[in-house]
Protein backbone atom coordinates (compact mmCIF):
# COMPACT_ATOMS: atom_id res chain seq x y z
CA UNK A 1 0.00 0.00 0.00
CA UNK A 2 1.57 3.55 -0.92
CA UNK A 3 1.62 5.63 1.71
CA UNK A 4 1.94 9.45 1.63
CA UNK A 5 5.82 10.38 2.86
CA UNK A 6 5.99 11.48 6.39
CA UNK A 7 6.41 15.26 6.70
CA UNK A 8 9.82 15.09 8.52
CA UNK A 9 11.20 13.58 5.38
CA UNK A 10 9.46 15.51 3.05
CA UNK A 11 12.99 17.52 3.13
CA UNK A 12 14.79 14.33 1.52
CA UNK A 13 12.13 13.44 -0.77
CA UNK A 14 14.25 14.40 -3.72
CA UNK A 15 16.59 11.43 -2.99
CA UNK A 16 13.58 9.05 -3.19
CA UNK A 17 14.20 6.07 -6.33
CA UNK A 18 17.04 4.18 -7.36
CA UNK A 19 20.26 6.26 -8.52
CA UNK A 20 22.97 4.32 -10.82
CA UNK A 21 26.60 5.40 -11.36
CA UNK A 22 30.13 5.56 -11.44
CA UNK A 23 32.58 6.30 -8.97
CA UNK A 24 36.26 6.96 -7.48
CA UNK A 25 37.65 5.77 -4.48
CA UNK A 26 41.24 6.44 -3.30
CA UNK A 27 43.08 6.57 0.06
CA UNK A 28 46.98 6.66 0.54
CA UNK A 29 46.90 3.44 2.65
CA UNK A 30 45.35 1.80 -0.64
CA UNK A 31 45.44 1.92 -4.52
CA UNK A 32 42.92 3.81 -6.10
CA UNK A 33 39.71 1.96 -7.55
CA UNK A 34 36.31 2.97 -9.51
CA UNK A 35 33.08 1.23 -9.41
CA UNK A 36 29.75 0.97 -10.11
CA UNK A 37 26.99 2.03 -7.83
CA UNK A 38 23.01 1.63 -7.23
CA UNK A 39 21.80 3.03 -4.83
CA UNK A 40 18.00 3.50 -3.34
CA UNK A 41 16.04 5.21 -0.82
CA UNK A 42 12.43 4.38 -0.02
CA UNK A 43 10.32 4.97 2.86
CA UNK A 44 7.34 3.35 4.42
CA UNK A 45 5.27 6.70 5.48
CA UNK A 46 7.08 6.51 8.45
CA UNK A 47 10.09 9.77 9.40
CA UNK A 48 12.78 8.18 8.07
CA UNK A 49 14.21 7.12 4.40
CA UNK A 50 15.89 3.44 3.87
CA UNK A 51 19.25 3.55 1.99
CA UNK A 52 21.09 0.79 0.54
CA UNK A 53 24.13 0.90 -1.72
CA UNK A 54 26.01 -1.42 -3.67
CA UNK A 55 29.14 -0.99 -5.55
CA UNK A 56 30.65 -3.62 -8.49
CA UNK A 57 33.27 -3.80 -10.09
CA UNK A 58 32.89 -1.90 -13.34
CA UNK A 59 34.31 -4.26 -15.60
CA UNK A 60 34.47 -7.80 -13.94
CA UNK A 61 31.22 -7.30 -12.11
CA UNK A 62 32.01 -8.34 -9.15
CA UNK A 63 30.38 -7.07 -5.81
CA UNK A 64 32.91 -4.60 -4.28
CA UNK A 65 31.48 -2.28 -0.82
CA UNK A 66 27.62 -2.31 0.50
CA UNK A 67 26.19 -0.28 3.27
CA UNK A 68 22.42 -0.05 4.58
CA UNK A 69 20.74 1.92 6.66
CA UNK A 70 18.38 5.21 7.46
CA UNK A 71 18.35 8.93 7.24
CA UNK A 72 16.08 10.17 9.33
CA UNK A 73 14.25 13.80 9.19
CA UNK A 74 14.25 15.36 12.46
CA UNK A 75 13.41 18.86 11.63
CA UNK A 76 15.02 22.67 11.48
CA UNK A 77 16.90 21.02 8.35
CA UNK A 78 18.78 18.47 10.47
CA UNK A 79 19.31 14.98 9.46
CA UNK A 80 20.55 11.72 11.38
CA UNK A 81 21.71 9.01 9.60
CA UNK A 82 22.46 5.10 10.96
CA UNK A 83 23.86 3.31 8.86
CA UNK A 84 26.41 0.19 8.96
CA UNK A 85 28.78 -1.67 6.48
CA UNK A 86 29.73 -5.28 5.83
CA UNK A 87 33.16 -4.65 7.49
CA UNK A 88 32.11 -4.50 10.83
CA UNK A 89 31.82 -0.48 11.12
CA UNK A 90 28.28 1.27 12.34
CA UNK A 91 28.37 4.90 11.95
CA UNK A 92 26.12 7.70 13.31
CA UNK A 93 26.18 11.01 11.08
CA UNK A 94 24.59 14.14 12.05
CA UNK A 95 24.43 17.27 9.72
CA UNK A 96 22.04 19.35 7.55
CA UNK A 97 19.99 19.29 4.89
CA UNK A 98 20.05 22.82 2.52
CA UNK A 99 18.24 22.30 -0.46
CA UNK A 100 19.11 19.61 -2.11
CA UNK A 101 22.61 19.49 -0.52
CA UNK A 102 23.32 17.48 2.33
CA UNK A 103 26.49 17.74 5.05
CA UNK A 104 26.91 15.15 7.36
CA UNK A 105 29.67 14.60 9.97
CA UNK A 106 30.33 11.35 12.17
CA UNK A 107 29.16 11.44 15.78
CA UNK A 108 30.01 8.18 16.35
CA UNK A 109 32.00 5.21 14.98
CA UNK A 110 31.82 1.82 16.24
CA UNK A 111 33.09 -1.62 15.55
CA UNK A 112 33.26 -4.80 15.86
CA UNK A 113 36.66 -6.77 17.28
CA UNK A 114 38.00 -7.87 14.01
CA UNK A 115 37.12 -4.71 11.71
CA UNK A 116 39.35 -2.23 10.90
CA UNK A 117 39.97 1.03 12.86
CA UNK A 118 37.67 3.83 10.92
CA UNK A 119 37.53 7.02 12.94
CA UNK A 120 35.46 9.87 11.21
CA UNK A 121 33.53 9.74 7.92
CA UNK A 122 32.38 12.71 5.95
CA UNK A 123 29.65 12.73 3.13
CA UNK A 124 28.37 15.36 1.03
CA UNK A 125 25.42 14.71 -1.49
CA UNK A 126 23.58 17.28 -3.63
CA UNK A 127 21.90 17.35 -6.26
CA UNK A 128 22.20 19.31 -9.16
CA UNK A 129 19.88 19.24 -12.23
CA UNK A 130 19.25 15.18 -12.54
CA UNK A 131 22.88 14.10 -11.47
CA UNK A 132 23.12 13.16 -7.44
CA UNK A 133 26.83 13.54 -6.20
CA UNK A 134 28.79 12.87 -3.48
CA UNK A 135 31.96 13.17 -1.79
CA UNK A 136 33.08 10.78 1.23
CA UNK A 137 35.95 11.88 3.71
CA UNK A 138 37.64 9.21 5.82
CA UNK A 139 39.69 9.10 8.87
CA UNK A 140 40.88 5.96 9.10
CA UNK A 141 44.02 3.59 10.44
CA UNK A 142 45.81 6.51 12.27
CA UNK A 143 45.50 9.13 8.83
CA UNK A 144 43.30 12.26 9.40
CA UNK A 145 40.24 12.82 6.86
CA UNK A 146 41.40 12.42 3.67
CA UNK A 147 39.29 12.43 0.33
CA UNK A 148 38.09 8.71 0.03
CA UNK A 149 36.06 8.32 -2.41
CA UNK A 150 33.30 10.56 -5.63
CA UNK A 151 30.77 9.41 -7.24
CA UNK A 152 27.86 10.57 -9.77
CA UNK A 153 24.45 8.94 -9.89
CA UNK A 154 21.43 9.47 -12.36
CA UNK A 155 17.91 8.12 -11.04
CA UNK A 156 17.17 4.87 -13.22
CA UNK A 157 13.38 5.03 -10.98
CA UNK A 158 11.50 6.78 -9.47
CA UNK A 159 10.39 5.85 -5.42
CA UNK B 1 25.25 -14.28 -10.97
CA UNK B 2 24.82 -16.66 -8.48
CA UNK B 3 28.02 -17.18 -6.16
CA UNK B 4 28.66 -19.78 -3.92
CA UNK B 5 28.32 -18.87 -0.25
CA UNK B 6 31.90 -18.06 1.39
CA UNK B 7 33.32 -19.99 3.73
CA UNK B 8 33.66 -18.03 6.48
CA UNK B 9 29.29 -17.97 6.81
CA UNK B 10 28.80 -21.63 5.65
CA UNK B 11 27.94 -21.91 9.91
CA UNK B 12 24.80 -19.47 9.14
CA UNK B 13 23.53 -20.51 5.80
CA UNK B 14 20.90 -22.53 7.29
CA UNK B 15 19.50 -19.05 7.95
CA UNK B 16 19.38 -17.59 3.86
CA UNK B 17 15.60 -17.28 2.20
CA UNK B 18 12.54 -15.01 3.40
CA UNK B 19 11.40 -15.88 6.53
CA UNK B 20 7.86 -14.65 7.92
CA UNK B 21 5.81 -15.35 10.84
CA UNK B 22 4.39 -13.81 14.20
CA UNK B 23 5.86 -12.02 17.53
CA UNK B 24 4.94 -10.60 20.68
CA UNK B 25 6.62 -7.77 22.36
CA UNK B 26 6.52 -6.76 25.98
CA UNK B 27 8.73 -4.06 27.93
CA UNK B 28 7.45 -2.55 31.40
CA UNK B 29 7.48 1.25 30.22
CA UNK B 30 4.80 0.21 27.05
CA UNK B 31 2.00 -1.60 26.73
CA UNK B 32 2.09 -5.74 24.77
CA UNK B 33 2.10 -5.93 21.67
CA UNK B 34 1.55 -8.23 18.54
CA UNK B 35 3.46 -8.04 15.09
CA UNK B 36 3.90 -9.47 11.62
CA UNK B 37 7.07 -10.14 10.85
CA UNK B 38 9.40 -11.09 7.50
CA UNK B 39 13.38 -11.32 8.10
CA UNK B 40 15.06 -11.71 4.39
CA UNK B 41 18.90 -12.93 4.73
CA UNK B 42 20.70 -12.94 1.22
CA UNK B 43 24.20 -13.15 0.05
CA UNK B 44 26.80 -12.29 -2.06
CA UNK B 45 29.61 -14.39 -2.23
CA UNK B 46 31.42 -12.24 0.78
CA UNK B 47 31.87 -13.23 3.73
CA UNK B 48 28.82 -11.59 5.18
CA UNK B 49 25.05 -12.55 5.10
CA UNK B 50 22.76 -8.85 4.36
CA UNK B 51 19.77 -9.13 6.87
CA UNK B 52 16.53 -6.58 6.77
CA UNK B 53 13.50 -7.57 9.10
CA UNK B 54 10.20 -5.51 8.94
CA UNK B 55 7.43 -6.10 10.90
CA UNK B 56 3.84 -4.62 10.90
CA UNK B 57 0.60 -4.68 12.38
CA UNK B 58 -1.09 -8.17 12.67
CA UNK B 59 -4.58 -6.57 11.53
CA UNK B 60 -4.29 -3.22 10.26
CA UNK B 61 -1.18 -3.69 8.26
CA UNK B 62 0.64 -0.59 9.17
CA UNK B 63 4.49 -0.43 9.51
CA UNK B 64 6.26 -0.82 12.80
CA UNK B 65 9.30 -1.70 13.62
CA UNK B 66 12.31 -2.38 10.77
CA UNK B 67 15.66 -3.09 11.05
CA UNK B 68 18.70 -3.49 8.33
CA UNK B 69 22.43 -4.55 8.59
CA UNK B 70 24.70 -7.40 8.09
CA UNK B 71 25.81 -10.79 9.90
CA UNK B 72 29.21 -11.58 9.67
CA UNK B 73 31.34 -14.88 10.24
CA UNK B 74 34.53 -14.56 11.70
CA UNK B 75 35.65 -17.99 12.33
CA UNK B 76 36.13 -20.24 15.36
CA UNK B 77 31.95 -20.48 15.27
CA UNK B 78 31.96 -16.90 16.15
CA UNK B 79 29.65 -14.24 14.99
CA UNK B 80 29.71 -10.52 14.45
CA UNK B 81 26.31 -8.46 13.63
CA UNK B 82 26.23 -4.68 12.70
CA UNK B 83 23.01 -3.28 12.37
CA UNK B 84 20.91 -0.12 12.47
CA UNK B 85 17.24 0.82 13.67
CA UNK B 86 15.54 3.72 12.10
CA UNK B 87 14.91 4.79 15.43
CA UNK B 88 18.55 6.60 15.22
CA UNK B 89 20.00 3.15 16.73
CA UNK B 90 23.29 0.85 16.00
CA UNK B 91 24.19 -2.10 17.33
CA UNK B 92 27.35 -4.04 17.19
CA UNK B 93 26.36 -7.40 18.21
CA UNK B 94 28.60 -10.11 19.06
CA UNK B 95 28.84 -13.97 20.11
CA UNK B 96 28.75 -17.94 18.67
CA UNK B 97 27.02 -19.84 16.44
CA UNK B 98 26.43 -23.18 17.38
CA UNK B 99 25.03 -25.54 15.07
CA UNK B 100 21.58 -24.21 13.99
CA UNK B 101 21.50 -21.55 17.76
CA UNK B 102 23.21 -18.32 17.68
CA UNK B 103 23.47 -16.54 20.78
CA UNK B 104 24.84 -12.55 20.85
CA UNK B 105 25.21 -9.53 23.61
CA UNK B 106 25.67 -6.32 22.80
CA UNK B 107 29.62 -4.93 22.52
CA UNK B 108 28.27 -1.61 21.65
CA UNK B 109 24.98 0.47 21.24
CA UNK B 110 25.49 4.13 19.64
CA UNK B 111 22.31 6.72 19.00
CA UNK B 112 21.68 9.62 17.11
CA UNK B 113 21.24 12.91 19.32
CA UNK B 114 17.37 12.33 19.14
CA UNK B 115 17.31 8.36 19.60
CA UNK B 116 16.08 7.10 23.27
CA UNK B 117 18.23 5.63 25.27
CA UNK B 118 19.20 2.09 24.68
CA UNK B 119 22.15 0.68 26.40
CA UNK B 120 22.11 -3.30 25.37
CA UNK B 121 20.36 -5.98 23.25
CA UNK B 122 20.74 -9.36 23.72
CA UNK B 123 19.00 -11.94 21.26
CA UNK B 124 19.08 -15.64 20.69
CA UNK B 125 18.39 -16.70 17.19
CA UNK B 126 17.45 -20.81 16.89
CA UNK B 127 16.34 -23.13 14.16
CA UNK B 128 13.81 -26.06 15.01
CA UNK B 129 13.30 -28.26 12.56
CA UNK B 130 11.61 -25.61 10.21
CA UNK B 131 10.88 -23.35 12.81
CA UNK B 132 13.12 -20.46 13.61
CA UNK B 133 12.74 -18.59 16.61
CA UNK B 134 14.17 -15.54 18.39
CA UNK B 135 13.93 -13.98 21.59
CA UNK B 136 14.91 -10.20 22.12
CA UNK B 137 15.93 -9.08 25.64
CA UNK B 138 17.31 -5.23 26.37
CA UNK B 139 18.37 -2.91 28.68
CA UNK B 140 16.88 0.48 28.01
CA UNK B 141 15.27 3.81 29.40
CA UNK B 142 17.17 2.86 33.01
CA UNK B 143 16.08 -0.81 33.15
CA UNK B 144 18.36 -3.54 33.47
CA UNK B 145 18.41 -6.15 30.44
CA UNK B 146 14.70 -7.67 30.12
CA UNK B 147 12.16 -9.71 27.99
CA UNK B 148 11.51 -7.64 24.97
CA UNK B 149 10.44 -9.68 21.95
CA UNK B 150 10.26 -13.57 21.02
CA UNK B 151 8.69 -14.85 17.40
CA UNK B 152 8.32 -17.70 15.59
CA UNK B 153 9.05 -17.59 11.59
CA UNK B 154 8.66 -20.06 8.98
CA UNK B 155 10.84 -19.90 5.65
CA UNK B 156 8.71 -18.38 2.47
CA UNK B 157 11.51 -18.36 0.26
CA UNK B 158 14.51 -20.11 -0.03
CA UNK B 159 17.84 -18.22 -0.92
Amino acid sequence: MERPLHEDVEPLGFLLGTWRGHGKGSYPTIDSFEYDEEITFSHVGKPFLAYSQRTTHPVKGFPMHAETGYWRGVGDGRIEIVLVHPTGIAEIQEGTVRGTTIDVVTTSVSRTSTAKEVNALERTFSLDGDVLRYEVRMGAVGLPVTPHLAAELRRVDPA
